[in-house]
């Protein structure tokens, strides 16, 4: 592999699938003793998701605890449209997805990733940045998520 | 659920199970351009381990590596004794495994959590503190480590 393909080593998020983001966030909510910050992704014409090549209208409610000085725990409960999401809640069931990292120059790491034989998954837009998901479970044994604000 | 049952909410360590710790430790240092910690688990004498209960002589191969300001990606290899390692390596395959937390008052720790219904998997002793893993599969998606320093 490409030496810090990412330029950077420090994990922001961990990412968990889950069925009911509802009960699972008021559980975490009572054992973390925090309250989460809840965001739906946008329609298609805001965040332009693609999964594995192809326009999806797949949308995710989310929820976000502070769990670090530089870490969130981030809850995700799909719909059923197309989405790396609904695609391994389905298949693997309820529990962690990813771990992201924000980074510089989205398109560049991205083509530094897919030449390490860390295939893209799904992208999308965010208000003030994007994301994109990649499977990095051969070599890594995790699906990777990098986030680029503006 | 008791509201913060353990007085925190950092997340301290991702913890990953892995097949061949120093094939998937030499991506990581590729990926992150860091060299990890190695740590073997002691033997039965040093660590005292019980799994579901009972006295197990489950050793573990860990690589520690540092991924942000108190956070650290942790790879596990286990023995073929038992474990929740094993178990769960032989069950669901290599990925996440656990996130950890540091804490004071291990022992009331487990009663708090055992009171709400997140059971106790398995507990050893390192030099210098004792870990315990929690099934929090149920309410909150995910196997829980507390870690206690001494």
């Amino acid at each position: 592999m490409d030496r810090k393909p990412l330029e950077t080593n420090t994990v922001t998020q961990i990412g968990i699938l889950v069925h009911d983001i509802e009960k699972t966030a008021k559980a975490y909510s009572e054992f973390l003793g925090i309250e989460p910050r809840f965001v739906t992704t946008g329609t298609y014409e805001e965040a332009e998701t693609e999964y594995m090549g192809s326009p999806s209208k797949a949308r995710c409610r989310l929820a976000f605890f502070t769990v670090g000085p530089s870490l969130e725990l981030e809850l995700l409960q799909p719909d059923h449209e197309p989405s790396t999401w609904r695609h391994d809640l389905d298949k693997y069931g309820e529990g962690v997805h990813h771990i992201a990292f924000v980074v510089n120059g989205m398109k560049e790491k991205t083509m530094l990733l897919q030449r390490n034989n860390i295939p893209l998954l799904q992208k999308g837009e965010y208000p003030g940045g994007r994301y994109a998901y990649f499977d990095g479970t051969e070599q890594l044994k995790v699906v990777l998520e990098l986030l680029e604000n503006d």
